[in-house]
């Protein structure tokens, strides 16, 4: 009992199960560091106010040192009643230096300290993984500059669309994340920003629902961006198919069964795919147990912490293997560029009609046609014979068989965000420097 | 057949289960406005590109107005085979002015025109929310204002903490709620972005994305915002006890029992409390339905409709009630005052040792002692002797007579947020000038 | 404020907004089948009790029968104040027979009037749900008798694993379906059981709680349910895209592209997948609007109506959607087969070496050379010579080639469940004889 | 590689971070037992199946009994390349009994030993469960009979309605923890099927879908426990602030305040309400995980263990916490007793004027006036005279006084389930019984 902070009225005992059920010390204490690093900036705040002399101070700090030292050594010993992290480090302080520990909390509720420590924490793990984030959207936009020349069909209801880039394809998803980051970063501004007050109540609500409102957010971040991945995860699977064969993963991101000694499994990419229900699960979660709770402090709260490590690690390694998987996998370019075929250009053979002055709500159902024409007989669409294609509208003449270019149909989208090499070209530098801004 | 969009190469006949399921008029009719508004400034744009003439895009206009009123009347009638609000209000464009109605849709696909519709719909229904938002603040500023001399219990853990005023109260979640509306208006701004291309796939794919981030971040937005007001709504449910008795609710938001003549419900909190649950379903169900989809458009996302107008309808109306709740309810401020007792001045207790030079954490459990030793003679805090106090700690002396006063304690408290006459006046005068401000 | 069950002591004015807010008359009218035969059910038992006269009886007894009339005819009127069905109705009947009408709640509360409308409306939903959960079962085992001997890959991880028969992969998800039958049965069997009380609280809370579980488990169902209707619908999706070309949906249930003539999507499929989404949200927010209410009725518990309403309406159109969609598909019987390839044979060729002595560890390491061995030479794993395989086992000898058939590769797993053709017509058997059972 | 179970046709090498995302080893290891005990099953049938010798059998179960001795001693060693519980056991039994420790393996796919290990490790987690859910109702069984004549508030929408027995609010809770007892039970039943198969998929999709369904009926069974029992937190936590002052937590189960000296906090309470939104996080989280999965065997899949193993622990801590809370709180009952005051009788004052000839929903108007006449007048509802009374209805006469008794108020509802002394007696002996039948 001796050293919980507000033992001083109570007398019974607590229940063992209890006091595990409340200490939050098992997953807390990873946040020892900023802990520590709280501790010494506030130690010279107290300094400053002339509320420690400086000889105080420099045995505050010493200690300090050393408890860190023992953290990173692993030689730190948990003792029955460190509750969390705090009282942890404070119980060892009290024993390194004495008296003038106590010191240190002049001021400083229990929860400025959370508070701080937490914030501390989210800093460093925003900007960990926003350098995972540019480090993967880096590896995709080379990929993308380096492959601009492969054609693939683009899809829309798992069906072939149109033909497109690969790179326009990478660009699509790497776009995405580049969002992300850019809302990461909005997260990362309002947790600089200082908390207000100090105590439990009277000075600060105002900043327990801003705390709250950072996290919740973290959490809806972990569970979008990786909802992102889940569906570049889910694309790369079907391309990973044996049917499809577009790309092949590499084997350090592959696995194999027990039992059936042919299989190369993307299990990278399964792993992928289902960490967007993990994370949204956590947030789902927090968000339930905020529901209904009356306002300022709960012991509810506490399922913060899990909740958010929990994300963190997750999104954490989930970059960090989509980056190996999208820098090592092998793309199979005359697999991709065989998958491409001439109804894929149905549209393009509308838009012919259109250059003809026919209105396209038109153009469309006659191109229709010949597309059911050539299913009919069996054969591709290019090749109809132009009398065929006369029969169904007279404003086909030979030139039609310019439209059975695969690369002038992707070269005609030039709008920025187009299929056309020099779209995706300037995709490519726009997101480059782009990602130069974030690094400065 | 006949006008379906896609017809071209199709033989068989829809099951009309099926063509149900697909179709969206049931609910998406309610854009009606936002459409016709769309096509209106599309038309003016392609006569513009010398696309239709003058005089097409007059008939086109006058058409487009009739339906519009039609609409407006409740008389326009919707026919078997219009699948969505897009194909209804064309075939009737169709009907009133023949042939020109055809090239309204020249290089613009179905998938363009619901993504114009849904945001003009969305930049409007973010216009009401936010006024709505503005009304309910600015009830609970000027209540603030007027009430702030009443002081009453602030708590935690629903356990009495420390008195401050009930407009500090009132104002936490003011603050609370202006953060929603910063919130929103970055979801506006966004919202205010200009698509970038046309057609289904070659040139959209990062617009799809763009569309699908920014409803999801509307559903999230509108979860966080009734999670707050069903904090708040807790908070008063509490205050509305018979046990509690702060506050009275206005009967036109109470309900009473069928069975209990006696009852008076706070049915209008209730209903705000388990909104927050109806509109995370919401989300939570789109996220669910996002993940793991390949990338570009896909039928699922249908579901984003219904889920955007249930959130916007459910926040609409909470928030319009809340405000009728804010503003009716009414206090009772001698029982509020009545119910701060001296035991919530222990930290001021403490807080006196500790200007008589002892350590917080020293002088925390002196006063957790006093407080026991005044329940143990089961006498109020404020009735233990300055001997039975000097028992504890030879410090006290008899000018701790001085603690003994709820409004000298929440004086105390004047940084920026704290409960202190001041700080509140200044809180009250912050949010009238960021509403000054959101309104110009 | 007339005709108010509550009226009595309110004296304020209830704001329309709040009137619209509380009213579930838009939502619960659909039950006015099951609150009038709940009615003539009640009245019933009050004439045996004596506490009506047959005479009175049968005065209400017509009322309901014209009220149920002027619903059926959709003539029924709802009036300004019919905050529910159940004040509508009662309401009409006054109109209808006057002063006796008012007899007819002798005794029974208005809660316990929603507790047994619901109980008829789910008893009642729940048999339509079987029944067509039935007719999807029925034609899948059809289906699956009749193309017994179609083989094609089996896939793990979307890989290609072992050959499977198409009738296998039918029957693992009638099985599945199957199971949900069951437990609908079961949550159908607590709501025949008869509610205890009366009265709002002093004898009922055990049935409060009770109702609510039914419900929780019946969305939970749904979710459950459609849950494997979107990994069926996402299996189909894969056979259905031009790389796979397993099955070719009807054209009743695919949608073209206003785009793209040459497109046909799988719509069908992809609603299907997406209402999973939809059903768990509704589950979710009920869950959360439960989370941590006080225990009795809370207004908050309103909203299970249009959650319970809304997953009967998803499940019953994705039953039949699904039934549809099953029911007219083509399979590609040769493309199905020749997408079988020797490596998936591997499993069998290390088993061949099991049958020879060998541990199956080291025999998988082998096969696992072998198809290592193959993919060398770019061959097919057949293709390996007798020498080839013997370098890397010498337990190879001539009878290998045996190996290398799909049929005799399937009829080897003839247990329960297994894919040998007995083994899939006795499951087809036992469903079918399930189903029997079903329907008595 | 070495010992990875599928390195035979992999070249490359596994990326680290990678190789410890698809581990399983930091979470599954707490399945050590079940794994060993599965194993000596199994060599057991071999030897009845003469695939192993009576000597093989032997030499393997000591190495299995020496393996599981190091776990419970703590000194087993994880080693790199030890992904899950089953290779590290494996490869352990390797090092201390050499070849023989590969026929365990014989015919067992890695995937059947997890699907039996999660099976015996789930049927050991629900027993234990069981254990604890029955102790936590079997101390409120006791509490109810102990203290059944203790009257106290009924509550509904948090607002006092009729009086009822303290046991009667015990034995709401009581019951609908025996429900999820019973629930508990059938998914037991369901976990000791056998599974039917062996392989990946030829033999076994209906047994992936059957676990599947297992995992996620008791991942849903945890949310609703923990809903019931936030339920019940939410009860206390009101009956335990200073304003309703009914019940006081052992101080085993209360927390103070860092800061405020005065502050005895009902964390254990806080908490338990808030697990109800982590078990639910978890489901949902599996459930979107799952969502839109092919069928058969994804490594999405391995999603969970972790969510079962956090939801078991979860409620395995909250149900033995909340049996501490239980047995230890203290009840106030003159305050109780107090709370109750006569306008909670209106109902009765209604039922009185029933019992002389008038319709109940006119009885309500009549008692609906008195309250608000008794409300005017600043007196308790008692207090009106019989003249004050009858100038409301003339049927009013001097026995009304009779009306104004708690005891016989609640003594009138002797139905099953109702508040008379009986009826809770009857349900304790209910409850009493069953708990015998669990046992047996």
């Amino acid at each position: 009992m001796g050293n919980k902070l507000w033992g001083g009225r109570f007398v019974g005992n607590t229940d063992p199960i209890m006091e595990k059920f409340n200490a939050s010390i098992a997953y807390d204490q990873r946040m020892w560091d900023a802990d520590i690093r709280g501790s010494k900036a506030y130690v010279k705040a107290l300094e400053k106010a002339k509320l420690v002399t400086t000889e105080e101070m420099n045995h505050i700090v010493q200690g300090l040192n050393q408890i860190s030292e023992e953290w990173s050594q692993g030689v730190f010993v948990i003792k029955p009643g460190d509750e969390d992290i705090h009282t942890a480090n404070e119980r060892r302080l009290t024993e390194l230096i004495g008296a003038p520990a106590g010191k240190l909390h002049t001021g400083r509720s229990r929860n400025d300290q959370v508070v701080t420590d937490m914030r501390l924490w989210l800093r460093d793990s925003i900007s960990t993984l926003t350098k995972n984030a540019l480090q993967l959207i880096s590896s995709m936009v080379e990929r993308a500059a380096a492959e601009i020349d492969v054609l693939f069909p683009g899809y829309t209801h798992m069906q072939r669309a149109q033909p497109i880039r690969w790179s326009h394809w990478i660009l699509s998803h790497a776009v995405a994340l580049s969002r992300d980051v850019d809302r990461l970063k909005e997260i990362k501004k309002r947790a600089n920003l200082l908390p207000l007050g100090s105590g439990a109540i009277a000075g600060t609500p105002f900043d327990i629902d801003r705390e709250l409102l950072r996290k919740v957010e973290f959490l809806f971040w972990a569970s979008l961006c990786l909802t992102h991945l889940s569906k570049m995860a889910e694309d790369l699977m079907l391309y990973s198919t044996k049917e499809f064969s577009f790309i092949t993963l590499s084997d350090a991101y592959s696995t194999g069964s027990s039992l059936m000694p042919q299989k190369k499994n993307a299990d990278s990419l399964e792993l992928i795919r289902s960490k967007a229900g993990r994370v949204f699960g956590s947030c789902a979660g927090f968000m339930m147990t905020l529901k209904g709770l009356p306002s300022t402090y709960n012991k509810d709260l506490q399922e913060d912490k899990e909740a958010m490590f929990d994300c963190y690690d997750t999104v954490d390694a989930v970059l960090q293997v989509t980056t190996g998987v999208m820098s090592t996998l092998k793309i199979n370019q005359s697999v991709m560029e065989a998958a491409l075929s001439p109804d894929m250009l149905a549209t393009d053979l509308a838009y012919y009609l259109v250059r003809k002055g026919m209105p396209f709500r038109d153009a469309h159902g006659v191109s229709g046609k010949a597309v059911f024409a050539a299913e009919s007989k069996n054969i591709a669409l290019n090749q109809l014979t132009v009398e065929d294609l006369r029969a169904l509208c007279p404003l086909f003449e030979s030139d039609v068989s310019s439209v059975w270019d695969y690369r002038s149909s992707v070269e005609q989208y030039s709008a920025p965000g187009g299929t056309a090499e020099s779209s995706v070209a300037a995709q490519v530098e726009h997101l480059r420097n782009w990602m130069k801004e974030q690094t400065q």
